[in-house]
């Protein structure tokens, strides 16, 4: 069944107050559409991406990421997922910075421009720069975008449509997530191709991923525990998002949504960079987020964290449950569900979107229509 | 001649009032001594970073850097410059995060770490890791270290030493200007090596080398002019640095400087992001710094600005004085002598100390010792 993207239904408010509060809830829903063609089946194929891939992917050897803003933070946590799983070495570069520097060209090369809107100036111009400067290298050109029709999926040779309706909130919410899980997608396609892939861990990411809509309405329903954070963040001139590996660009992700909706100073370090300067920032009035999976890097972050601690920096910790980070003096902790495992990421953003909606409420800022932004940049 | 680097001269204050100040008018002449083997020859040649470089150079094909804080942002600059003038694809990561994600390893790598002390405990990690990663894959080591002896010199193939003698305050200054200026070194090496430096050019960078402490010299003369705007700083919470192209690292390190010494939230932006965020955050209480050098981007910053002033943002701008970027209501400007060309970023650099430094005076804070940071991180 084919439903049009822009149905009256789909940009009506409904029962909610903000666009971005709806486009948060509905993700869940979206990430299932976006996954639809992938997780109802028994395998995950190259086409995919477009008729042509299962003839180009296997001839990639390095992929090129392209991308502004958000789409950018999306794909640097696909280069994690790429490295890791796939094997393929990845550069993911601001499409602004990339446009305009003389940079070395190799052959082979995948490359992929992210964009909810597919009208991204600078990204437009980036995809135009890689492909005159990859030009007889036997380039690929992918697009992951939201609008089924764009300059960027006009001019790229694969594309990737995330299925997220119209996104009106400045802010992008559901963009982002479901740009994350088409990478995801992606990555598995290309580790399977590249014969780093088992039958049996196919069938488990896909179950992972099947799994996926229902992991992050559990993830949604702490809500109610976040509004108190929201609260104490509300006369906060300042924030300091830390995380680790594929989690420093979830922390980015986090820090842009406050700084774009509630005006507050949020910036966002990798949090092994935090005695290298960052930490002198650190005092009673400087709250300090963590994104805190179970993962490998979690005895490590929690060092970190006990060095903020130090300092007087007040903590709040989105932590897997099975991390068993206590609350305590000058330390939050809001439990996510056990570790997520390689999708992590995607979950541990929604308690950051919802934290900066809350923290915009109490603030009385406009949180669809931010000051000085745009929905798209289609001018440089 | 030579002379210890720990000589009690090269520690005492002299007619300074902070290690730091002496340290940031020391430059000129420590950036000399760093290319004293390379200035005063007719030509480059690969053995100034050690003996087998001239045979294991030429095998190169690709370069990945390694470092923290400060050491990170030399990096980043000379990424700009080994793929355009060099034409070397280069990755650059921190350490912190390379070190604990599963990455690709490619043949023939240059991998390069660049630290002040050679001690930097992620650095170091860092490079075994990547050792063990490149194993049987045809890479050459080599670290950039202030101290002769290192745990990093030990432990790498081949060695540049930035000789800017002690530096105590433990906001690094000419640690970094060394650093930047071996890795143009470098750069000029490794373009030679793979054919991309025309005898001419050659000479013209020699040129250009053999002049750039006196033109450091001459930024320095800009003191003056930069403590009133320290002065309009010291009550300042935040602060936002922009800057494009090879110039962004260099604003990275302006804020950096800036959070370390005091306290002010500083924190750096390519400025062609400006409208994917953190221009949200531009009010009159937000000072915006730009590095405005007089290269390809001009036009582009000039744009970026606009947008800023247009939001009542308060503009610092650095710019060359070939730019013609005239003060006016909310646009205080400094002006660097003419464009520099690829030695920019070094030139750049130093007024940005300058305005860190006596923002610090006018806020009293410890400049030598900033609270909760320390000198070389030896510790995880």
């Amino acid at each position: 069944i084919h439903t049009s993207e822009l149905s009256a239904d789909a940009v009506s408010l409904g029962l909610f107050d903000h666009y971005m509060q709806k486009e948060t809830f509905e993700q869940p829903e979206v990430v299932a559409n976006t996954l639809e063609m992938v997780s109802g089946a028994q395998s995950i194929s190259p086409q995919l991406f477009g008729a042509s891939a299962l003839e180009l992917f296997p001839k990639i050897t390095n992929i090129l990421i392209l991308a502004c803003g958000t789409s950018y933070h999306a794909g640097m946590v696909a280069r994690y997922w790429l490295e890791d799983v796939a094997g393929i070495p990845v550069n993911v570069e601001i499409a602004s910075e990339y446009r305009y520097r003389k940079s070395v060209a190799q052959s082979n090369t995948l490359i992929i421009t992210i964009s909810q809107s597919g009208e991204t100036a600078d990204t437009i111009a980036a995809l135009q720069h890689a492909k005159e400067l990859h030009n007889g290298l036997s380039a690929v050109t992918l697009s992951i975008c939201n609008a089924p029709e764009s300059a960027l999926t006009r001019q790229s040779q694969l594309k990737f449509l995330t299925r997220a309706g119209p996104e009106i909130g400045v802010a992008s919410t559901k963009a982002f997530t479901t740009q994350l899980s088409s990478l995801f997608v992606l990555t598995l396609v290309l580790a399977k191709v590249n014969g780093h892939l088992s039958v049996a861990q196919e069938a488990d990411y896909l179950k992972q991923l099947r799994h996926l809509p229902a992991a992050m309405q559990q993830v949604l329903l702490l809500e109610d525990q976040i509004k108190p954070w929201a609260k104490a963040f509300a006369d906060k001139d300042h924030a300091l998002f830390l995380g680790r590996g594929i989690h420093w660009p979830v922390a980015m992700e986090g820090a842009l949504k406050l700084k774009e909706i509630t005006y507050i100073h949020a910036e966002s370090y990798a949090a092994g960079e935090l005695k290298h300067g960052p930490l002198a920032l650190v005092d009673e009035k400087m709250p300090v987020i963590a994104i805190a999976p179970n993962d490998g890097l979690i005895e490590k972050l929690k060092s970190n964290l006990q060095e903020v601690r130090a300092r007087s920096g007040e903590l709040y910790i989105f932590a897997d449950r099975d991390t068993q980070i206590e609350t305590g003096e000058g330390v939050h902790v809001i439990n996510l569900p056990d570790h997520a495992g390689l999708l992590s990421p995607i979950l541990h953003t929604l308690p950051l979107q919802l934290l900066s909606y809350h923290t915009a409420l109490e603030r009385g800022t406009d949180v669809d229509k931010p000051r000085n932004l745009a929905k798209s940049v289609t001018v440089e």
